[in-house]
């Protein structure tokens, strides 16, 4: 996919990567009004490098922060491990929510509209909180119980229906109030960016990232800021990236190789709750994307998730089930290269363990 | 107090404040053989300022990490917000325990002992799990269910007795492994003097510290990276520092004026579980120190740990009500001063509001 730079004097519009329409970054469009593709934010890379390439969001954007983003990244033989839980909400979802909040509150919207499995919707609570906009999010019942009172704490209005997909149709009928849902939000994407740069500029080697695919933000917004790199003379090429998904949600094996971890005949992942989406709009994006830079996908059954999950945690690591997903693929895909494995591990298991959970226990304890 | 640096080729030794005894850093003990006083750790500062002073800790001594330090500083108005529960495990007793646990691993210490309220149970059991050392914790019965089930999810042995103070007692008296508690544990204080030099470091201008106070770690390990930093030439003094003690729980108010905000006659404190500890081995080398540097001492009731935690959510930031004793005492705090205000938050709520909890829920819901 081509992404181009040719703002001239202007530091950042929404683009439609499929017509190349533009509109303006306050619209509350996030899907071209031509062509009904979820749009992209484009910011003017000549104007990041001139900067130094501290970061590839202008700084002006960031209105809102908690502190995210600059997560460590910790040496485990094979395997780079970032610590994305250690954002303030404990997940990569933070940077997103960064963004997308810093652009409620430049266009003075007054209640935002978030649908999430939690993590996302936990990030949009806080964020909004920190900016006084009022916050509704529309979640799955049968989220985790640990993560509902976390949205609920941060004074968001909580709205629980039966599924994801649900979630999903009830915050794009929702009215009464702007639809910043992270699956389709522009400047969502945008801000997770930084996670590309952030890996680039620790100095360490590595040939391919494992990365978890639900909505595919992390997908796209790795994706984009690779691009971006390249594009500034960065890096030679997009590194490869390989996408994780949990068994019975796999949107990708129409489109890739796929490579099935421990799936039993019929699974649908009860573990990976944070992967359990099947309304994807950015599907066709990430299906093309990963025609560019991924061999195949790796699908994670819940026997691998678990014996994944009790390895991280006799690491020292406090992680959530659905990123022990991509630790077990990671150990897969390890064998097929030989340069070292970014594993992203995305979301904090204290939003888990402290609650007491039949499944997860009989990993753990 | 003076620390001194006159080590000549040596880069680091434990030793005695009071009688000036050194010992070999490898040495089981944690006070001194002559007079009884619990042990420093002391570095070279020499080497550290030849090395351009990246760390008050010398990189060798760091064997095992998570990523711990580098936590985010944020600005709320008059306050400078030091997000230290974004440490790996919650907490920033993972900077000591880092430090504690790579002792452990370079002396080939194969059982370690602590005793905790639980967040330094929970580090002591993450470091020691990725460092493949046995960890065995002594914890009071009724510290947060959360917090017990973190310390048994990596692996560590929990041993529970009816009170903190028990507790300590227990470990002191196990002799089957080595006693790391991080109440007397050098190499914990000198874990976290990063915390200071990453204030200095950020540039931002602050007058004061408001410091959690329960075994003093944070407090002393504060005090003695701001003292090594004027040995260093990088300020000029140590700034002010505040402690804050919980209702019923204060051991300072012997030594020093002390405020009281919302303390219940009689109170004592249940919200503020991390800081519910009375034998304090190293409180006459926190009294002198705050001698020194503290004006005063905040003492904290419930009540107004509830309504400071409520405005702490309200401002997106997912803490444990000990910690926003702290933030609680910071706003009475900045009415002394004209500078800015550093508020070190040191706990993960994460660890907390995933669990029913009528005390805090009447706070937060």
């Amino acid at each position: 996919m081509r992404i181009s730079t040719s703002y001239g004097r202007r530091t950042y519009a929404l683009k439609c990567w499929r017509c190349g329409l533009e509109l303006d970054t306050l619209s509350t469009n996030h899907t071209c009004s031509r062509c009904g593709e979820p749009l992209f934010a484009e910011v003017n890379l000549g104007e990041i490098s001139r900067r130094g390439i501290e970061s590839l969001v202008l700084r002006e954007l960031k209105k809102v922060t908690l502190g995210e983003g600059r997560t460590p990244l910790i040496d485990h033989g094979r395997f780079l491990l970032k610590l994305e839980f250690l954002n303030p909400t404990g997940s990569f979802k933070d940077r997103g929510a960064a963004l997308t909040i810093s652009r409620a509150l430049a266009a003075s919207w007054r209640t935002v509209i978030e649908d999430s499995s939690g993590n996302a919707g936990i990030a949009t609570a806080a964020y909004s909180a920190r900016a006084g906009i009022k916050a509704r999010i529309y979640a799955p019942a049968d989220a985790p119980a640990g993560k509902l009172r976390l949205i609920k704490a941060f004074g968001a209005e909580l709205r629980t229906v039966k599924t994801r997909d649900e979630a999903h149709k009830a915050a794009l009928e929702d009215r009464s109030g702007v639809y910043v849902g992270h699956v389709v939000e522009p400047f969502f994407i945008e801000g997770i960016k930084d996670v590309a740069l952030e890996l680039v500029k620790s100095g360490s080697e590595f040939e391919v990232v494992v990365v978890p695919v639900a909505s595919g933000t992390l997908f796209l917004g790795l994706y984009k800021g690779f691009k971006e790199l390249v594009e500034l003379g960065h890096i030679d090429e997009v590194p490869t990236l390989i996408p994780v998904e949990a068994c019975g949600y796999s949107k990708l094996s129409r489109y890739l190789k796929s490579v099935s971890l421990a799936c039993a005949e019929g699974e649908r992942s009860v573990l990976a709750d944070a992967l359990r989406l099947t309304i994807v709009p950015r599907l066709q994006q990430i299906a093309r994307a990963a025609g560019e830079v991924s061999p195949y996908v790796v699908t994670v059954g819940d026997e691998a998730i678990g014996e994944s999950m009790r390895e991280l945690y006799s690491m020292g690591l406090p992680v959530e089930p659905s990123c022990a997903a991509v630790y077990a693929a990671a150990k897969y895909v390890a064998r097929d290269f030989s340069g070292r494995v970014v594993v992203p591990l995305t979301g904090s298991g204290l939003k888990y363990v402290p609650v007491p959970n039949e499944l997860i226990d009989k990993y753990l304890f």
